[in-house]
């Protein structure tokens, strides 16, 4: 088949596998979705676009017309949690910040991610270093989280400014915002790595999915 | 002046000031040396080479003939605690493994930082990909960390494959081990970012300070 | 003419001019493929979109309608085999892998292709390293096989951890699945190229027919 | 001959031709020097290593024993003044700021060029990001300036957070300070030219001669 | 809220937050730029394309029927000056100068944004390296400038030869006009950064708002 | 305006400005057209997308009801010779030699390019060094050409080959057919860049244009 | 320790682990081979540069005076192939190809590793494409082999026009001699990726010891 | 044996096999030239260092102790014409002209390789475009050449403008002069194929060999 489940993963790594929505069929996803919700009490999708959520949402909300399905039109999520599932949610919190209002996107994929991974999300949108009192403003209350996502693009500098602020481990997702020079979120990403600051550390450009899951499996430990 | 300490840090983020000794004159770097161990009971400088650490030993063991300095050849990191100082170790250990023996230098780099900020540091090196027993059969050991750090060159593979194995935050080290298309480290950060696995955040290459450091952040929270 | 046809391809090397289909226009394409049917018993066209594929049906199955053409929309794979040809199977088989689901056109190429050049295929597919009990499942029945192809996208480290495992030569074939630091996959690419495992080689980025071929032609020693 | 003198350049650009010390023969670096002098009051030459320092020292000063040669080690610049000459000062200061202590070479070129231009100039060294109490302390003094050049290696963020706090034109210097993905300087040019603050324009990577020649055209106008 | 609005920006910088039109939804560009309008007597929005444009003009032209909303399709720059506004124009002019009639877009953003922000400018299209007297005949008029803006694409030549012509800043502004080898503008930036003529310095690949406001913070001094 | 038209090219260089057609409007495009016929009695654009060719040959058509214009589809050129012109054809002939039927609209332009200029063509289409019998069989042939244009994507083999088997210039163009690791022709560039046999030039990829160009300035001679 | 050998690889793999020689101290080295002879009958190490050769020379014959030691300098290789052994050499042999006499270093690591694994080895070197009569007078011969390995750098075009003329399979080691555009080896590598001809996979650049090494493995089939 | 010499070269392509003495060792160099030496009347070897070169004349010029060797140190060629060779000039020259003084080593390979292919050469060096007088100063000259080299380094702007004053074919050779985002030629390189300009076609970064033999070839026709 086209498929080969890992329904191990939980055990091993503490959460089901997730399903990259990007370069796979309609059907194909379909078919790994449902498998998936017999494995699983939540089952998540990333990178899913509107025609395919149409699709997962058609079939889906017919033959499972008790449960509900939830699509984020920008973080491009599909999910779907089983009806009586109460989450146990984690102590503290998880710092969502991003640096302009069009880093939303990446943002939410990263919050989306957190919560349903249990987690509290306090999200500071648009907070860059173009008008560094609006971070500083919040500095104080993002020393608070357990762990602080920053998402940036363009020059992702603030990933760096954070992390020269806080205790907490900063993990700074790069995101394509910007033209020419940022190369699709290359510079923020190159920024990011060379960070003069430490207690930083990076997931792929526009991956706020893996910085939600990052920050989630650090409020294990 | 060359050089404007930054003596707040430690209150900030938990940790001194670290020096950067490249493209440093072998003057400055003893001057910024000398000036944190006033306000600090630890310092650290990496990227030290051979010269600069004659420099620095010959200068400072004179002055400070009570007190001893360390310096390790490998991961060319020069440190200094102070004489009385009665390290309080945190709970658990952070695990530093590498691949090959190859990436032993950044793995020192990444055990010395983890350890002088108070973590225990257990190694398993030279567990690469292309013997994957090696690593299966250290994997339950490896999930009693509190954080790993995987610390590999070439196509930097390990980290996939422990991000899929274990439920700890794994950092990831790409080094500049290998030739032709590893380019010096891209091969491995690239592919480190593009990890298939969840649960993986990268650091620079050849960064192993920057993955102590990040590590010990972890143990924090 | 637009074309020069290379019709003593198949004495040389084995196999016919195989036609790239990209970059064509639908009238060449349809051109080039009638007079290599005049010449072989066989044909093939790879990276034929969905327009030229109809294109092509429609003036083919028209004018010889005794034919049977069959186009693969995953694989993008046009051909055609002589009415009353008979396969000469080689013996064992060839495995194609692929790490997941978003690989399968790729990994379908490479199938049809080994397949057309009188191979038997095994697929095993999305059996990637975030969950690399899947493929040690799958180690002794791959270690049959006449030659590997692997297929990977992301960070490709499917590549490296089969060469640590078999015997037979791996034909690694990096995909553009994935995102950002994947660089359409120049991340597998360049991983693949670095493999810390010996028994790995190259061939281009999508390249599913490249590696089909590839594979074929090692049976034939 | 090996070179063909623009000495009428200082007429239509205010400066006379400076000399680029790299890639010249020693031999031709020295006829080059000695025909401007006949031409300018004021010779410099950048990117002089020491043994060409040296051999323009040795020959120089023997034959003009009159005048002053200046060579800066760390900025590698060498340059003549002659004896009688006053400068005429221009109102006001640039201020040459730096991130880090390893920015120091190139923090000087700027100074040393700026000055030779008849500009007076405030240094502010050691005052990056990862500190950035450090740069708020100094804002109001900066803001002061006809210009600001900021010279940045690493992630360059600096320069970004600079031109959120000023109203003056900051010209940002990239330098190859760091190792790894910051790539000898690309990344932190990468992340000056996608700056989310505006007021911000960039020159080459460790181009320090020509940050403080352009700060020196600014206080023309 | 996705945004948190810079209102001080003006003070600081001379010049209130100007928004970043790519990259968000309609919603939010609308939404950020009444929330600016009451702050400020003028906003400017670049990178609005066509849609986005027409929803703006819709929403705010019915709720400020007495206002005056200003788009240009080619430079894509959407703006509004309160109705009561004098502008105060400042001394003297900018010259915005491009090398090809394909760069217009971008020269238009620069013209745009450099009025906005109370500047004259005197526009010199399509004079380019590959007939130079077409700039030797206007240098002239070029050098009474108090800053020059070179909006060039291809080997973006034009930068570096007039900044051999000139004594006035040059901001130079490489596109992305060209194919190839060309690179995006790449080669342009790559070329305007290396550029053996001092008295240039470079903003991002089309980013003509960029120089246009870099150009009139020179004329603050 | 948006154009200065540079009328004295033909005089210096021998043929007249050619309109460069991308990124210009239609308008634009019409615009220089025009104003070239005035001055010129053949006016060649390159890169003119089938709508822009649209709109000028419904323009020029019917206002200049004398005159014929060409269109190539595949080629993109859009041009005019005077009704009355009479070309003076240059001795001898260019050859004009491509790797594989899809670099055939690059090899057009090349070949469209070179008559407009005076010279005849002979075209060698599709015998690239997967098949290199079909070259060998040619070379005599192409030995007589005055010189040899060699259009090839993928690889870009055949300029190396070439280049070593006859005496005649030969002028490379990569093109940017192929995928993946050839990179939008960045593969061919470099190869050809790098070519192991003397006599080969290179020019952009896919400028099918400038090759044909130039080889008609080899005629000049 | 430094080191966890991978003593089952024989078995799995066919032949024992390897030891990559860069970026390993001596007295790791030395440890490292020392260990391998003590559970293998052959042991080689790669890319071992004189000093180290030195050491292990001087070390291994002292201690082991019975045994020889073999270092190449030109292919840097290093190994031991204990006193007794008698190999049984594959039927047929392997080709090894270079383009020119520079790559000689990379063929000799080739051969030298193929032969150590039981192949006969023929060696035709400098029979690049700049004189493809050399290629052609030899096809007869080559296309006897196994398998053919084709060494070439600069655009590294010997391997495509290879894979056209044999039905063998071809194993393209892309080297990094050249200058400029050729970019160690870069321009070589994509160049064989991208070949227009089939049935040819690619190693590591430099990487005579993979291609000799897959070569190998072919054999086994 | 390490050579197979192409001794045919001279028939087919008009000059004899050029050596490139880079990656060679000293022994295989001077076996290849003194077997050229056999066969042809002219023998060039390219890219020949200090070292390779005083091992080649000391073994020459004694065992041919008639004849004359001669080793240029900048450009790093090594040539020998035999005694009683008379020169056959063709009619006219070539122009060699560079844009700094740096790019002397570049622009005298070029010189040289077109003297010994028998064309007279003028050389204007220097010239370059921060300084554009120089070169309008010169082009009724340059305009009398068969063929125009124009080497430059930073960002090559001189191939462009030289393009746009003269007719004749301009063969331009991209050097590696310059630093930092001039990317050790390729700058130069991108910014040269990407000429506005028509009539300029490029060599590989510092080939001047290249240049020289191209611009000979062009005065064959
Ligand atoms: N947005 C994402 N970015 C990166 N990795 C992802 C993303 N979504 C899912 N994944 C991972 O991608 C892997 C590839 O899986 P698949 O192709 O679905 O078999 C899964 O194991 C997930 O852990
Ligand atoms: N998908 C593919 N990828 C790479 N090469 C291909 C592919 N399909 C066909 N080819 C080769 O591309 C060459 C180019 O041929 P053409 O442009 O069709 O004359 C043929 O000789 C085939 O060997
Ligand atoms: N450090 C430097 N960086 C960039 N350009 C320079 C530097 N020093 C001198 N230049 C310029 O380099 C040009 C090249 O000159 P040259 O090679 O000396 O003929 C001169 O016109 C200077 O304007
Ligand atoms: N065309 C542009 N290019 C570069 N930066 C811009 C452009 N337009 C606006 N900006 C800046 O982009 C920053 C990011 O803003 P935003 O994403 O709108 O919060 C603003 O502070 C502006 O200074
Ligand atoms: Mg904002
Ligand atoms: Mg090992
Ligand atoms: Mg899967
Ligand atoms: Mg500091
Ligand atoms: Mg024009
Ligand atoms: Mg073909
Ligand atoms: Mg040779
Ligand atoms: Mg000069």
């Amino acid at each position: 088949g086209y498929a080969t489940l890992d329904t191990h993963r939980e055990k091993r790594t503490g959460f089901p596998e997730v399903i990259f929505g990007e370069g796979k069929t309609a059907e194909h996803l379909l078919g790994i979705f449902e498998r998936l919700m017999h494995h699983h009490k939540k089952v998540l999708a990333t990178r899913v676009d509107k025609q395919k959520a149409a699709y997962l949402l058609e079939h889906l909300e017919t033959k499972y017309s008790d449960e509900t399905f939830h699509y984020h039109k920008d973080a491009r999520t599909f999910h779907w949690v089983t009806r009586d599932y109460k989450e146990e949610w984690k102590d503290g919190f998880i710092a969502v910040v991003c640096a302009g209002t069009s880093d939303f996107p990446v943002a939410e994929e990263a919050a989306i991610t957190a919560e349903i991974m249990g987690n509290r999300v306090q999200k500071m949108y648009d907070i860059g270093v173009a008008g560094i009192h609006r971070l500083l403003d919040k500095v104080e209350q993002i020393e608070q989280a357990n762990a602080i996502i920053v998402v940036a693009g363009m020059e992702g500098a603030l990933a760096s400014v954070m992390g020269g602020l806080v205790s907490k481990p900063v993990v700074a997702v790069p995101t394509s915002v910007g033209y020419g020079a940022s190369m699709n979120g290359i510079a923020a990403l190159l920024s990011m790595l060379s960070s003069c600051a430490s207690g930083v550390s990076v997931v792929n450009i526009d991956n706020g999915f893996g910085a939600g899951y990052y920050a989630a499996t650090l409020t294990h430990t």
